[in-house]
């Protein structure tokens, strides 16, 4: 792959599944969020406690889809061992028994950065670009055959650097952020790399001829999508040219 | 209603919601699975063993299908709340931690009945107009509205009836049967009251307009339907004229 992209180089014959896992990894290092230009911002502390707030309110769309995309891929899930794997995805945002979710830990976060909790689970100040991300995620889980739905998720391979920068990053340059702000990240430093295993196990088994490889390559490359361009909408909105669309969320400052 | 049909009576004033759930009950007594002639010969002891399978067989389809129902069903509630009162459903049905859920249990009995495991979760032999009507529920709760989606499992309570004279009519009239056999039912005695309460309740609160109940009201007619016509099928294809569509399951007598 020298010299060529791995996220456009197409693949026109089968891979070994080691092959197929390198090209999946060098695909994260070339488009994974934690490149745009806005991540960096957030975690050196160069944005403001509103833009922090804008980031955090927009991300609670993401947060409030992800058991209703996981739910639904459950609902297409003929074989009952593969469903009930799936199930810990529900219920590590949702809240099970003791565990009060992940999306209860993302209000913690919008609580703590001051925002109102009502306002911030009716979604009406997030940016319409980041709910249509949102949603065609949700759609595509829904929609698509099971091996790109599930090879979609791949994402959770490069979160935990992710997770780690942001928790470090946050700490250290906002004096507004606290431990139990953190806390959501904090706990999916040990859930993603539980998730992310799954799907790359079910994918090396299940992607085995060169369209289905590629398959999984458009679905890590769609969800790749999704996830930068709820960025690319925070920058233009709220750091530059800071063109915040009618209806959406106003830092005070 | 005297003299008249509560199903095909038109709702065209809002009802209380105590004359909505009378009116529930009412189509219930008039329309529920269990006066199907077929559901009579089962538990009074008049079908043969291959019957009694045939009718197992089919059966798991619409088993299999419940937890793919209901997570579909989680999987478009925006409402965290609501989804996590949901979830149990499909635990029920997949199992969770010790319990082995609805759908093993359903296997107990059709490997009881002598049925091959496998065999029975491929389906092939199942008849095409149960899996037909299986997927019509599955596609219903997918894409209708909430209300209805929801609504749609108000059959629910009218099961504890038909469980519990099932499970005496065939424990008491078959020699192949017994109460291992019959550890799905005994447990859906307690699961199914408390499911149907709970749907009740979303019903009598969020149906209130006229139009709304009356979609209500078709949601339960259109699952009296899914349940009615599988008896059906296994009525036409292994009772009476034995009309058995190719590939369909054989009983051996």
């Amino acid at each position: 792959m020298s010299g060529a992209s791995a996220a456009t180089t197409k693949i026109t014959e089968a891979l070994s599944a080691d092959d197929l896992e390198a090209r999946l990894y060098e695909i994260g290092a070339e488009r994974y969020h934690n490149l745009h230009p806005f991540h960096e911002l957030l975690h050196t502390g160069a944005l403001s406690r509103g833009q922090v707030q804008a980031w955090a309110l927009n991300r609670y769309c993401y947060q409030a889809a992800i058991p209703m995309k996981d739910a639904s891929l459950m609902g297409r899930i003929e074989d009952r061992e593969l469903r009930k794997q799936w199930l810990h995805r529900v219920t590590d945002h949702d809240g099970y028994d003791e565990d009060e979710g992940g999306i209860m830990r993302w209000l913690i976060l919008t609580d703590g950065l001051g925002l109102d909790r009502e306002y911030v689970i009716s979604r009406e100040g997030a940016l319409p670009a980041v709910r249509f991300a949102v949603e065609a995620y949700i759609r595509y889980v829904r929609e698509q055959p099971l091996l790109q739905a599930i090879a979609s998720s791949l994402t959770e391979l490069f979160a935990p650097k992710i997770h780690r920068d942001r928790i470090a990053g946050m700490l250290k340059n906002y004096d507004f952020i606290d431990d139990k702000l953190m806390s959501y990240g904090t706990r999916r430093l040990n859930q993603a790399p539980v998730d992310a295993e799954f799907a790359l196990k079910y994918v090396r088994q299940n992607a085995v001829r060169a369209d289905q490889q590629q398959q999984v390559v458009d679905a890590l490359l769609f969800k790749l999508n999704v996830l930068w361009i709820q960025l690319d909408a925070l920058h233009l909105a709220y750091v530059e040219p800071k063109l915040i669309p009618p209806g959406a969320f106003q830092p005070e400052e």
